[in-house]
Order: structure tokens, then sequence, then C-alpha cells
């Protein structure tokens, strides 16, 4: 099931650096694929805390279920990832997984199982052999290491065409502290793959609510703000592990969301979790145009930010991208049905610089072969103006090709 | 921009019958396309009542505008549709060619233009030149017949690959009356066309206000419960005339919507609804398959119904079925997502008749051989039983293939 490099894949993978408390290693257990690491062990150090977001899917997976109840006493010292079985939709069997795994690392590390926190990607609906830890936890538990951050992010891969890693160093209180974060796209095959896995990690001396506030803040200009096809997954997880550890290089320890010090730290984790969504963005299925769409004049921000993905989700919209076509009217048929406040007679729509509508009617203006040269470009930025108000959005998707209808058809064919 | 005949289509087209007080005519004005009808007017007698549901998109094309504002009186005395321009996103202009275009109908018939109604479909966003319409309508008007029905549903015809008409007879108050219904679907070639337009006829003597109560009703379950990519048109219209003609052989007036002689008529109009809304996605872009999804034990209808069109629009499960791939982790993702009510623990799927899943897992005596023979079939049954309530609903689609994406995004590059 190899697949080439997504077009749209970054050159090369940042060497983030070493975080204090926080030691991992990858191994093969074989859950599904062969020849490749699938399991990520990460050791954190005492005092470690932790904020999570998850995906709201009414179906969630059992690791999805165990992270969410561990999250509330806010304390983390471990977390075991693997790929190739999503643990989703198996029941009693997959809770029973989960505990076993949970309490299988628990006893390696020696520590409270309600610590572990855990995530799979991959197939849905088939049972997952707890044994498969079992077989390579001991092991691994004796190589932990610090380095090199591009082993856990290719340890959680499922269809993903390239590692992500990302990683900021960022002042805090005058000392600087280190955030670095990996992820996993949504990829699919046979027979069912299905998730956005993201983990970040840093130094700094942050209370669980604090991260909590900030993780939440974060994830609405980021991972909530792409979108590949519009499915959400049922194991969709972002966690956010900080170890305190900058705290004995004499950074502040921070309690409170709207501690001024907290400026370039927030500004930076949103800025990583961007980034990461980016990427998970440019390795969605098929790709080979990434989508910005911004959305400005109108209702509200939520109105502005609903009427993007209105845009993003649309097939008809993400078809003509993958075919260089600069189709305004799909993009107004898109902000018709996106149920928001909007007068067409007031609608403005751009493909880069090129104002193709205006006031309810094509621009008198517009070139073809202007907006024809935007579309060609691997970086498209299509812009919509509502006219109405003050609120503005922005997300970002890819494409709709026929290699993603091949990638999520033709498997069994 | 000739495509194949859809796999999908009926084997022969209904010979529908003449309907009192409806003529019609088809002319080749040459809009788009070129040897081929591509305008049809009706011209219906005095005392015809009509009704009309329209697109719910905030950005509608100007003839429903202006159909929605002639709705209110409830009197039609004729019907004009042209093909290859939807006359949306025109602004002023667009408004201009509509009155131009009524009133012209007006000075031939020698009818009041708020008895006109109009409807287009095609291009997005380039100008409707009225005088297309000038030419060819005075020789028209002199040509009008009852039959056959099979060239009104050739005339308004976008990228449809087959006609679309259906017909039934029912009795009211002890009189046959006649329903016809013609319709096109929601087909896009360059650079825009997006429409699903409807038109039914009777001659039945039902007071306005109760044909737009059965309207309404009928369209929950027929043309409102389709989808084939999700994206709403500019341009949506189904309009239903009623002649009253039947009165003259004895038909009785029905006035009230509850009156318990219009129980068969009810029926057979919610039945033909369905029909042309299933004709719809028979002809849907790229498709070879016809989907039922059927969903029960939901918290409530509407719930289980947006249940059903979650699974329906999702881009995953249409391209598995596309793939013949019975791939029902797909459609517990589908479920989860809805944002509806459901316990995933209760949760039931099955292909056919074959159960793949019960109670939060795979079912236990699931034969994959018996499901891949399911997904074979050109008429594929899924049905999703929540086990909360008694909420149900059933709504019907297509596959994703790779040539609807060929169709949408191909034209240009």
């Amino acid at each position: 099931m190899a697949h080439a490099v997504s077009p749209l894949a970054p050159t090369s993978t940042p060497d983030a650096p070493a975080i204090e408390g926080v030691r991992f290693a990858t191994a093969e257990a074989g859950i599904k694929y062969r020849n490749r690491t699938d399991v990520l062990i990460v050791a954190l150090d005492e005092g470690t805390e932790v904020a999570g977001v998850f995906t709201r899917s009414k179906c969630p997976s059992a690791p999805v279920e165990w992270c969410r109840q561990n999250l509330s006493q806010g304390r983390a010292r471990a977390l075991l990832v693997n790929s190739g079985n999503a643990n989703a939709f198996t029941g009693r069997k997959g809770r029973e997984t989960v505990r076993i795994s949970a309490d299988h690392v628990a006893r390696v590390f020696g520590i409270d199982p309600a610590t572990v926190f855990l995530a799979s990607t991959g197939v849905i609906g088939e049972p997952l052999d707890p044994g498969k830890f079992g077989a390579v936890l001991d092991e691994a538990a004796g190589r932990l290491a610090a380095t090199p951050w591009i082993e856990p992010a290719k340890a959680i891969m499922t269809t993903d065409t390239f590692p992500k890693v990302a990683t900021r160093t960022v002042d805090l209180g005058g000392v600087p502290v280190t955030i670095n974060g990996i992820a996993k796209g949504a990829g699919m095959i046979a027979p069912d793959m299905a998730t956005m896995l993201s983990f970040v990690f840093t130094d700094a001396p942050i209370a669980a609510p604090v991260l909590q506030a900030l993780l939440s803040a974060g994830v609405e200009t980021s991972f909530n703000a792409i979108t590949v096809d519009s499915d959400t997954s049922t194991s969709d997880t972002l966690i956010l592990f900080a170890t305190q550890k900058a705290a004995g290089r004499g950074a502040p320890r921070i309690e409170a969301a709207d501690d001024p010090r907290l400026q370039g730290f927030r500004a930076a984790l949103h800025d990583l979790l961007k980034e990461l969504a980016h990427l998970v963005v440019k390795d969605g299925e098929g790709a080979t145009k990434f989508v910005e769409i911004a959305v400005t004049g109108a209702a509200s921000d939520a109105s502005a930010r609903r009427i993007g993905l209105s845009i993003a989700n649309s097939p008809l919209v993400k078809t003509a991208i993958a075919g260089e076509d600069a189709n305004w009217g799909r993009i107004v048929m898109a902000v018709g049905k996106a149920g928001e406040p909007a007068d067409r007679d007031r609608l403005a729509i751009w493909f880069g610089d090129t104002r193709v509508a205006v006031e309810g009617e094509r621009d008198a203006g517009y070139s073809e072969a202007a907006a024809s040269a935007e579309m060609k470009k691997q970086d498209i930025r299509i812009r919509v103006d509502l006219g109405l108000g003050e609120g503005a959005a922005t997300v970002w998707t890819c494409d709709l090709t026929k290699e993603y209808v091949a990638i999520n058809g033709d498997y069994r064919s």
C-alpha cells in the first residue's frame, strides 16, 4: 500500500530538540504493518501536567473514552500509541484492551494506570490484541531516548506519506522553553483507517487548567479549521503534555490563563498547532492543491467559519480546484447553502488577488487569464467577503481528485 | 459534452396522458446548446392553481425570487423554462431578464405577468439575454400540444443523461384524475450547471393552499430525502400546477388539506414525487449504484433523517460503495459525526439483509461473503438501527466515483 509522497510535502522534517522530562521509544509490534514501527511509548517525568481535546463523534473509540476519563485529574506519566488498529467499535473487548494496555504500561514504569494516556489509529471494528503491546513494551522501555523526534512521528503514521513534526522555542518569563509536536493525518485504507492524532510536548511549567484553555483556544484556528473530506473520525485526539521541567531553569509557574507572561507561549503554541494542521491537509488523500479560504464581512466569526467550511467541504468546489477551474459560481452555491446570513447582492469573491465577482454579479474587470493563472498554483487562496459585518474566519482544505476516490474506493475492487 | 446514459437509467420513459388545461411547446433558442431544445413554454387554462417549494439557498437565482413573489396569489397561467443558463448571480440584469421574459409571455397569451412562472437552469453568473426567448416564443405559442410529455422533459435537461417523466392516475371523489411530473437533475459542466427542477401537473380541482400543504409534505420524503453530493443549488424549484379541469367531469373541489377524499391523491402525489426524486439520483453524475439508507430506532424522525443524510453525504461511505466494499466502519463514523443522539453500544448495521455490526461491535455471525455479494448489486440497501427510540427516516443517494471527479474537475484542464 505504498503511496508516493504528497506533492505538497515539505522538503525536510525539522530537527526538534530534546524536551526535559520526555523520553520515548518506538517498536515493531506487527499489529497490521510489517517492517515498520507501529508502537510509540512515551515516558513523562513525575509532575507532568496534561490537557486534551478529542473527537466530537458520538461513537468515539475506546482509547478516546479512556483519555477523557483520565484527563480530569490533569496528570500524565506515559503515552502509548499504536497504528494499524483504531480499537474503535470494538465493544467490551475494546475497553478490556485499553485497561490491560494501561495496566501493562503502569507496571513497566511503576506508575498509576490512570496517568497513562492511550491512542490508537487504523482499522475500525477489528479487535486489538493487547498481547501485541505486551511483546514489545518491556524491551522498548529499556531504550528510551529524548531524540530524534522523527521516530515517534513515523510510528504513528498510517497512510500518511510523510512524518509530521513541528517545533518552537519561546520565552516564558525570561527563560526559553520548547514546544514540540507530532501529528498524523486521516488516511483510509482497507478496510478502514480514520484518525487525526497529534501530541504536543513542552517543558514549560504551566498548570493543567491553563494548558486546557490554551489548547481549546488553539484548536479552533488550527485542527478545527481544516477539512480534507468533511468526515469526522471516531478517534481524533490532540493531547498537550507539559513536563514543568523548565521551572528548574527559572521559568515561572503559570497558573492563570490570563497571565500576561503567557503571551509568547500562547502565540507559539497556536502557531505550532496551525503548522501541524496544515501538514495534515498537505497529506490529504490524493491532494494536489493546498487551499486557504478566508471569509470576511460575515455576521459573526462563527458564521464566517461555517461559510468557510461549507466552501471547503463542497465536492463541487474541491473538484473545480483539482481541475484548476476558477469556478466562482460554485463558491456562490456553497455560500448560499451554508444557511448563514448572506446577501447575494453584497457578495464579493477573489481567487488570489483577482476579484472575480462583486455586488451579486461577475466583476466587470474580471480577467479570466489572471484567475486561471492563480488556479495553476499549488497554494490557492480564495477570499469571500459577505459585506454584512465584522465576522471573519480562515479555514484550510485540499482539492478532491480522482486519486482520492481511488484510494478510498478501489482497494477492494 | 455528450455523456453515456447512466447505467441506472430506467429502460423506458412512461407515455404520460394529456392533462386537460395543460398544453406546451418546446423550442431551440440556442441559449447555450446547439441542435437540441432548450426552452419549454407551458400554457395553463384559466383557473389553474399553483404551489411551489424552492431552494433554501441564501443566494437564490432571479427566477426563484420571481416565483416566490408570485406564489402568494396561488394562480398560474404559464410556465417558461430554459436550460443552458441559470440566470443566477446575475444582479440587476438578472432581475430585468425575468421581468422582460414574463412580460413577453404575458403579451403572447394575453395574461397577467404575475401568473407567469419562470425557471432557468445552467451556467451561473452569465447574463441571460431575454431576446433569446423573444425569438422563439411567438412561434412556439402557435403550436401548443398536450402530448408527448417526453418533450418538456427533454427541453429542461442540462447534463442529464435521460429524460425524467412520471405519471399517476388516481381516484378523487369517484372521478379519475391524472398527475404528471417531469424533472431534471443536478448536472455540472463548464463553467457551472447546478439545478434540480421539477414540474408537476394535475387536472384535480384542489385549492392552492391545499396543493401547498400536499407539496410541502411530499417533498420531505422525496426531493429533500435525496442527495448526490450534498451541494445545494441556487435554483432548485418544484412547482405543482392544478388546472381544476376534472371538476367538469364531476371531481369534487378540495379546499381543506384534511379532506378524507384526498387520501388517494396524496399517496399518488407523494409516490410520483419519490419516483422523480429517485430518477434524479439515478442520473447522479458518475453514479453506478443507487443507495437506499434506512435509519430506525433514532430519538426522532428528524434525528433519523440527519443521521441518514450524514451517511449519504459522507465521501468515505460513497467511495466505499463505488468500490463495492462492505465498509461498515465508515457507517459508524458517519453516524458518529452527525451530532445526533447515538449510543455506540446499541448500534446495529445491515447491508441488505446481512447484519454486519450489532451492540457496538462486529456481528459474530457476520459473513464477509454475504456482505460483499450485497455490495455487488446495482441497488444497495443500508440499514442502521440506533436502538434508542421510534424515530425513522429513509434517504437515497448514489456512489462517488472517479467519473464524478472527472465530470466536475477535468473539463477545463
